[in-house]
C-alpha cells in the first residue's frame, strides 16, 4: 500500500509538472487543466475563463510534445473536451500563444522557407482543391451566405449582416480596380462565381474566372445562366498557370493562400503577360504580420498545400515584374468577424452535418472555424487587399477618396 | 589628305556606334545626340523631343561606360548641355530607361543587399545627415513652402498650391495616426519641425522628435518658441538609436530613406521597444517597386548613405517584431508633382542660388530634383505611406473612412 500511494504522489507530480509546461509553453493562458483523475491544474493569476479536460496521459504527453498539432489532434478525436464556450476558449489560446516572445525570427523565417520548397504542380494544386472545395456545394450551403463567398467579409456598417457584408466586400473590390463597362477582367480562383457574376452584373464588365474545383465551376455556370449572365461571364475548370488572352483588370481573392510561396513569381509572371500596361489587379489574402511556416494541423486536415505568406513574401509576386503597389488595407478584424459569423451558422448545423459527414468532421470544422476567427482576432493571421498596377501606369487615381462614395456621394 | 579622310570617316563611324549604343542602352530615349563637331545622331522613329550636346569623345565614352553616372558627372560640369526642356528631357530619359526589360532582378536583389553591407554608424549618419541638410536653411527656405516641408505633398484637390498640399499631407498624415489630445509621440527624422509642430498644434499631443541635423533643430527650436509650442514639443538632436521612453503614436516621415536596409531591424527594435502595446504607427518613405542597389550618382552627390527600399525590403522593418502592417498608401504622383514644383521655385531663384554656392551646384541640384520629379513620374520611385500597429492591437479601427474626413462630414 505504501508503495502504491508512494508510486501515485509521483505519478501526481509528474502529471502535474507536464501539464505547468504545457500550460506555460503555451503563453499561459486563462485555461485550466483536468486529467482524467479529476485532478485540476492551473497557474494564473486571474480566474480561468475555460477548462480543458484530458483524457488519458498519453493525451497529455502529445500535447507537450507539439501543442497546436497535440491539441487538434485529440480533441477531433473526442480525447479532448472543452468545458466553457468553444469560440472564446480557442480566442483566448491564441491570445496568449502569439503574444509570446518575437525570438526565433530568423529560425522561422528559414523553416517557412523549407517547407516553401514543396512544389504545388497543377496535378497536386488539382487535388488540395478537390480534397477542401469539392467536399460538396450541398455542405457550403448550409452555413455561408446566401451568394456563397467563403472569403472575408467588409463589415461597412456595424450593425450589417454576413450577406450585407460580403455584398460591400465584392463592392468594395469592384471600386478599388475600377471597373469600367466593356472591360475585360481575369479572374483567378473565383469560388462559386460570386465576384465574377458581380462585376459583369452591376459593373458591365467581361470575365473570365479560373478555378480548378469542379463542383464550384460546375455551380457557378449554372448559377450564370439562371441570372443570364452566361454570355458575360465565362467559368473555366483550370489552373491559374493555363490562364492566356489580355485583360483591363486581373483580381484574385482568396487563391494566393493556396499558391504556395515556390510558385508565387510564377503568379507574378502570370499577370504579367495577361494584365495591359495601363490596367488595374488586386490580390486579397490571408497573410501573416511575419514569415512562419504552415500551421501542420491544418495542413494536414483543412489545406494541403497551402501556405499564408507575411507582407514581404507577397512582395515576391509584384517585384520581379516591377509592379507598384498602390494600396494595401488590412482587413483583419473583418475576417474575426467573418469566421465567426460562420462558426455561429456552422454550430447551428451541427447535427446535419454530423449525420452527413460524422462527429469528427464535425470538431475538426468547428476548430478550423474557431482557431481562423481566433487567429485573426489574436494577430497571428491578418487579411491583407492589395492594389497594384504595371510599372509606369500613371492612369491611376490620385486619392483614394473614390473608394468612398458613400460619403462622396454626400458632398 | 586621304589617309586624313578615311580616318576622319572611320572616326565617324566609330562616334555614331558609341552614340547609338548609348541610345540603346539608354532604352531608346526620343532624345538626339549632338556631338562636338557637329554630328548629331537620333535612331527613333517619332521625332526627338530634345537634344543632348556632347563636348568631347571622352564624355562620350564615360556616358558609353556608365550611362546615369556618365550623364551626371558630366552635365554638372558643363561638358553635356540640353537643348529643350530640362525638365521633359529628364523626364524621357527616366521614362525609356525604367520601361527597359525587367530582367535582372535576382542580379539587382543582390547587389542591392551587398551594398547594404556597409552600415551607417551614428558618425556615419551624422557625416551624411550634415552633407545634405545642413547646407544651409536659408538655402532650403528660397524655393520650400513656407512650413519648410521636405517631403512628399498631397495634393488632395488637384488645384492645390504646395504650401495647401504640404498642409494636407500634414493632417493626412494625422488622421491616419489618429491623434487624441493629450497622447505622446516621437518623431524620428523630424526635418525642420513641421509636423512635430502641426500635431502639437492641431491635435493636442505631446511630441519628442529627433533629427541629427544641427541647423534643422535650431530653426525648429526657435520657430517652436516664437509660436508658443516649446512646452508641447521637444527637439531632440540625435540619432533614432538614442531614442527612449515610451509613446502612443510612433511617426517617421522621409527619413528610412537614409537608415540604410542593414539596419532596418534595427529601426524595428527601436519602435517595438518605444511603443506602446495599444499604439499606432507610420512610416513615410520613398520606395522602389524591387530592390536595387542606391543610385551612385545620388550617393555621391545628394544623399550618401542613402538606400531606397522595395516594399519588401520595408517588410523587414515590421516582420521580426511582428508588426501587423494596416494601411500602405503609394503617393507617387503626388512626390512627381512636389519635386516637379520645387524644381520650378528653384529655376526661379537659380542665380541667386548660383551666386551662393556657384554653377556647379546649381547645375546638381537641377539634375536632382529634374531626376526625382521624373523617377515618380516614370515609376523608378515610389512613396509608400504605411500605418502600422504592435501584435495583436484591436484598437484600431475597421474601415479608412475616417481618414477622408470632408466627405464623411459632409453625410
Amino acid at each position: 500500500m505504501k508503495v502504491e500511494a508512494k508510486q501515485q504522489v509521483a505519478e501526481n507530480d509528474f502529471d502535474r509538472k507536464i501539464a505547468e509546461w504545457c500550460l506555460f509553453l503555451a503563453g499561459n493562458p486563462r485555461i485550466s487543466m483536468k486529467l482524467w483523475n479529476g485532478n485540476e491544474y492551473y497557474f494564473g493569476t486571474q480566474p480561468p475563463i475555460a477548462q480543458m479536460e484530458i483524457k488519458d496521459r498519453a493525451v497529455l504527453l502529445s500535447l507537450f510534445r507539439s501543442r497546436p498539432m497535440g491539441f487538434g489532434e485529440n480533441y477531433i478525436r473526442g480525447l479532448i473536451e472543452v468545458d466553457g464556450d468553444f469560440y472564446e476558449f480557442v480566442n483566448e489560446a491564441s491570445r496568449a500563444y502569439s503574444q509570446k516572445s518575437t525570438r526565433g525570427y530568423h529560425l522561422q523565417k528559414l523553416r517557412s522557407r523549407l517547407a516553401a520548397l514543396r512544389s504545388n504542380t497543377m496535378t497536386r494544386s488539382r487535388d488540395n482543391v478537390h480534397q477542401h472545395y469539392d467536399l460538396g456545394n450541398e455542405f457550403y450551403r448550409l452555413w455561408l451566405d446566401e451568394r456563397m463567398v467563403y472569403t472575408c467579409a467588409y463589415y461597412e456598417r456595424p450593425d450589417a449582416t454576413l450577406a450585407e457584408a460580403q455584398l460591400a466586400k465584392l463592392d468594395h473590390v469592384c471600386r478599388k480596380l475600377q471597373l469600367r463597362p466593356g472591360q475585360r477582367v481575369i479572374e483567378a480562383g473565383c469560388g462559386w462565381g460570386a465576384l465574377a457574376m458581380h462585376m459583369a452584373e452591376h459593373y458591365g464588365v467581361f470575365v473570365t474566372a479560373y478555378n480548378n474545383s469542379r463542383k464550384q465551376v460546375a455551380y457557378a455556370r449554372a448559377e450564370a445562366a439562371a441570372r443570364g449572365l452566361a454570355n458575360r461571364v465565362t467559368f473555366v475548370e483550370d489552373d491559374y498557370r493555363t490562364i492566356t488572352g489580355q485583360c483591363d483588370v486581373f483580381v484574385s481573392v482568396g487563391m494566393l493562400e493556396h499558391v504556395g510561396l515556390r510558385n508565387f513569381s510564377t503568379l507574378g509572371a502570370v499577370i504579367k503577360r495577361s494584365l495591359k500596361p495601363d490596367g488595374l489587379g488586386l490580390i486579397h489574402s490571408i497573410g501573416r504580420s511575419n514569415p512562419r511556416p504552415p500551421d501542420p494541423w491544418i495542413a494536414r486536415h483543412i489545406f494541403p498545400g497551402g501556405h499564408i505568406p507575411s507582407l514581404g513574401d507577397i512582395a515576391t509576386v509584384f517585384e520581379p515584374f516591377k509592379f507598384s503597389v498602390l494600396d494595401v488595407e488590412n482587413l483583419r478584424l473583418h475576417y474575426a468577424r467573418t469566421c465567426r459569423t460562420w462558426l455561429q451558422n456552422f454550430e447551428a448545423v451541427a447535427d446535419k452535418v454530423r449525420r452527413m459527414y460524422g462527429e469528427e468532421f464535425v470538431r475538426t470544422w468547428r476548430l478550423y472555424l474557431a482557431g481562423s476567427a481566433a487567429g485573426f482576432r489574436s494577430g497571428t493571421l491578418q487579411l491583407y487587399q492589395i492594389v497594384f498596377a504595371p510599372h509606369g501606369n500613371n492612369n491611376v487615381p490620385m486619392t483614394r477618396h473614390y473608394q468612398y462614395p458613400s460619403a462622396a456621394r454626400a458632398e
